[in-house]
């Protein structure tokens, strides 16, 4: 597979999205954004995801030249619509308003609408952290998973994230309501592998390890089985009542492509809050005691959220960024 | 098992407060908390709870005279010390702080620590639902869970709280990190019954359902696995740093009793955001859509978060709250 370096991979995704008829600066925010998630090792979310994001721009449900638009404000609270314009740039954009609120009023808070698919939900963790500030922010999905007691999917395999800054490496939660995503079950089945925790439900209405077993069903498991199931479904509402958009309910209605979204984006200024030194030293001395856990495997290192992505960006900005060939020359092609 | 009428139970409950020397504001508000806790089922953390906050009354870590006190605000966010007063009358008043800078900026925080145990997390949801807002709160706890990859218990089952206000019963999830809580393995192991769920693991290292066993280690599982764990640990970060208060490992360093814990208190007007009649139809759809799902098993219907609690309150309110006849005694006696 080879190793892209940084700038050819986002080069390359620039170039096509001003193909597509993009204008310069929306263009090279999204390309860097996307670049940033496949170099931090989430290829499903970055390379691997832009051939659909090109499908969605030629379908029309994202609209190049849309901007975001504020419909409503009342001090450290906005509305925003996200115009069906890129998602990954509404999303940046909401978390930077988002960051200025937290900077006047210690936190703040972007509710965002009518958006698309914003790719890697970790990516606006990173960002308000770099911000100095921590995140939290998720986004409602199409219905792609039951509630617990159902069998067929009506809530969303919403994504969650939560960050704190930290000078060493962010601290950074990015995940989603189902244990595994629709995309790592068919990669596991196509290697033949098992999942290593289970994954949902088979034919027989037993809990399966199985990817190709899953896939019959589609019953994939909410987290924490009933727990999982309730927090996407306030998630949702959350997000679709205070931007007024569509809840996972609603984007169903509008068949089986993921757009028109609702989103939600949390700032709070930890730095000034708490203090630059007493940030830092808070929070390492906690990630210091859970790195010095007994370990179940002698040889696996006990992470902090966040770490394993901190040492794929090092490896990948070294030594380029691995791409799939087909994919590579697909995206050359577009 | 006795059924005590609600204004009995709190009646005891507020006796015994005054008797070790509470106010009677405190006392009453304490005591309302506990018996709804009571009246939705949450038993654990309410009624039987009780002798528990009185011992750690008796031994100094509660400090009945104690008021909560603001030590630094910015717009809508504030800190605040809980100076070691009754845990749940101090989250009780920074969910309504939260509530009113929420009626001012839209959205609201407060960031609590040196405090004591909240008792139930899901009294703060319902509470910033009764007043139109959406809440989110969680706590930290003492280290009781492994992080994942490890033995030893470096984390805390953190519960987070999320409500959202609905005319009908409002929608209220309240979850902790942990799949189960100790008392509810300990109550499985004591009907010698297993976990409907892996719940740990134990001492060969293997996933268990059997309470038993994963009492020889308490390594229990977080919910979704390493996500939990990842949830959990930032959770603790978030509202130790806010809040300027012991994190999860200072909370351990007291020793084995659980106190001078942090907190965090969001609140959302959701109500002036999106209007009375929106709020109520967009969430109503939603729920409509969830409750007709397909079902696993036919006569069990597919409930949405804080339904249950709802069902419980109503028949508890009507036929009295069943309290174990030995706590009963116990209460009546302090």
């Amino acid at each position: 597979m080879p190793r892209i370096p940084f700038e050819e991979l986002k080069a390359e995704f620039k170039r096509v999205l001003i193909n597509k008829g993009c204008d310069e600066i929306s263009a090279d925010l999204s390309a860097q954004l996307m670049t940033e998630t496949s170099c931090d090792g989430v290829y499903s979310h970055g390379v691997n995801r832009f051939p659909r994001v090109i499908e969605y721009i030629e379908k029309g449900y994202i609209d190049l030249k849309a901007k975001p638009t504020k419909n409503a404000g009342m001090g450290a609270f906005e509305r925003w619509d996200g115009n069906l314009g890129l998602g990954n740039v509404n999303a940046k954009l909401s978390m930077d308003r988002a960051v200025e609120l937290a900077k006047e009023f210690g936190i703040g808070c972007v509710a965002l609408g009518n958006t698309n698919h914003w790719l890697r939900g970790g990516s606006y963790g990173w960002q308000a952290a770099d911000a100095g500030c921590i995140g939290i922010c998720w986004t409602n999905t199409q219905p792609n998973m039951p509630a617990w007691g159902a069998k067929d999917r009506r809530i969303g395999n919403n994504p969650f994230i939560m960050s704190i800054p930290r000078k060493d490496g962010h601290v950074v939660v990015d995940i989603a309501m189902a244990q595994f995503s629709y995309g790592q079950m068919e990669a596991s089945a196509m290697r033949n592998e098992m999942m290593p925790v289970p994954g949902g439900y088979d034919e027989q209405g037993n809990v399966s390890y199985d990817p190709k077993e899953i896939a019959k069903t589609w019953r994939v498991l909410p987290i924490g089985y009933w727990k999982g199931s309730s927090m996407s479904i306030v998630m949702d509402l959350i997000a679709a009542v205070l931007s007024g958009g569509r809840s996972t309910y609603r984007v169903g209605q509008l068949g089986s492509d993921e757009y028109r979204l609702s989103q939600m984006f949390i700032a709070m200024d930890a730095t000034r809050i708490a203090g630059e030194d007493y940030l830092a030293s808070a929070i390492n001395e906690v990630i210091e005691n859970i790195q010095g856990s007994e370990r179940v495997a002698p040889n696996q290192p006990v992470l902090y959220p966040g770490q394993k992505e901190l040492a794929i960006r090092n490896d990948n900005l070294a030594n380029g960024i691995p791409v799939d060939d087909a994919i590579w020359d697909k995206i050359r092609s577009l």
